[in-house]
């Protein structure tokens, strides 16, 4: 397959470009992304080609955004493959950064959102909100983007890089895109190709124990623990017990709520044998 | 005396005029200040007019970078009188904003320069870098200068800013600009103005204690340890004996040294009466 994209794997000459397309009156829309892209992802690269002159995709896999015990060694990686499901859609630039060119000796700043980092993921995953927002903060340095796209599963992550856009006068618009979901209603994700068959019809039943705390709520129950027990003893039937939380939050403070409101989200990271999946829910 | 000086006091003002100058090819330079100017600052302001097309100096006593027990309250506001000496100078705007603009409802994200932020002040002023580091990235964030350009008498300062700039890959160029002195050699702060006539003759000593390491140096005495007791002693005999530090670095990694060599700098803080003054030199 030809293609017309552009890759480009230094901060500098990246910025630059950035700079030129700027200069010339083009707007830029951004997705950053680790790769291993899937639906999910690319529906988040068509709404950026619809929204700006100039469409940029990187693929970096943030080594300070892993835990030490988590999976950045294993985590997929598939640039070629990626770079071909990417020729699909009017992308003008893949920045693909090294390592070292990302974190030059020295490196030692970093930024943090400190309130909206601390619940839920970032309660297990230590540090993880913190290599989030930093390599972030340095991709929309580098590409200056008018837009950038993030999804929604990661809803927590979209919460803080949209406060830390606020915070930091930073000039771009972010915008979180739904969840992408396989037709099992399973959200999404790179590390559902970690799942065997089997593996993956029991995590079709996160999003089902989402849905079910959707539908009580809708049918009058708004007592949290009422709503989350339920939903629990639910995903024990579908043998799911390994979960890290499942809860109901406010939508922007992610505070934790005792009675449910229409406004609401339900949140849920469980691990399926070692694989950490997340979902969330809008009421 | 009539000045064609804008004063802003919005930061979405500020930055979409920086935006508009951008888009019409024109550079920046930014003299971030926290006002009550003395020749040191406007020095720095001369600069930064031969520097770009449009010159910006920012106004604001940023509250997080002072500990509680601080001077924050009786910091010299002056802004009429700041107005009038910037007027002297090809200044196109004065950015001036309000404290709640700046840090608005929830505001909770911090940028932190992690090793370069302990030592010297950062080992008494607990948080003063993470306010400077955060508020200098938002000032950048909202001017989008080319050049920013700062006084080499907060070193420790000047080497965070442009650490944090290589780190986050902010377009901008940091400029450092030598200190400027009194004629008794005291380098020129805001807060001498803190000091009385007998104070002031007596933190004279605190420029003349670093040209003596300085000389000594010269004369061919490396021992760190020699050439600060020696110092100190100096110090002792002119009535300055609350000494915070007086060190020598090495000037890029800030690390102590135990043997001087030719690149290094001598770093102090001494508090005259409750007030506090820092000053360095280079080798």
């Amino acid at each position: 397959m030809t293609t017309n994209i552009k890759k480009v794997s230094n901060g500098n000459e990246m910025q630059t470009l950035s700079n030129s397309h700027i200069k010339n009156g083009k707007t830029i829309s951004f997705v950053p992304t680790m790769g291993a892209l899937h639906k999910g992802h690319l529906s988040l690269v068509q709404r950026a080609c619809e929204l700006a002159d100039i469409t940029v995709v990187s693929i970096f896999v943030n080594p300070t955004q892993f835990a030490p015990s988590e999976d950045f060694e294993k985590y997929t990686r598939d640039i070629e493959g990626d770079i071909e499901k990417l020729s699909e859609f009017d992308v003008n630039y893949i920045f693909c950064p090294e390592i070292n060119g990302i974190y030059p000796e020295g490196f030692q700043t970093f930024v943090e959102v400190d309130k909206l980092q601390k619940p839920l993921c970032g309660a297990s995953r230590e540090g993880h909100f913190k290599g989030v927002a930093t390599i972030v903060l340095k991709l929309l340095n580098i590409v200056k983007p008018s837009f950038a796209i993030f999804g929604e599963k990661d809803y927590q992550q979209l919460k803080i890089i949209q406060r830390m856009v606020l915070d930091l006068d930073l000039d771009v618009k972010i915008i979180g895109l739904p969840i992408f979901r396989e037709p099992s209603g399973l959200a999404m994700s790179s590390r559902n190709q970690y799942l065997s068959q089997n593996e993956k019809k029991r995590a079709s039943f996160i999003y089902k124990s989402l849905t079910k705390i959707k539908d009580d709520f809708s049918a009058g129950c708004a007592d949290v623990k009422e709503l989350v027990n339920n939903a629990k003893t639910f995903l024990s039937e579908a043998k799911i017990n390994d979960i890290e939380y499942l809860e109901i939050r406010d939508p922007e403070s992610l505070a934790l709520k005792s009675v449910a409101s229409k406004e609401d989200i339900a949140v849920i990271a469980v691990k399926i044998n070692k694989t950490r999946l997340i979902d969330n829910i809008k009421f």
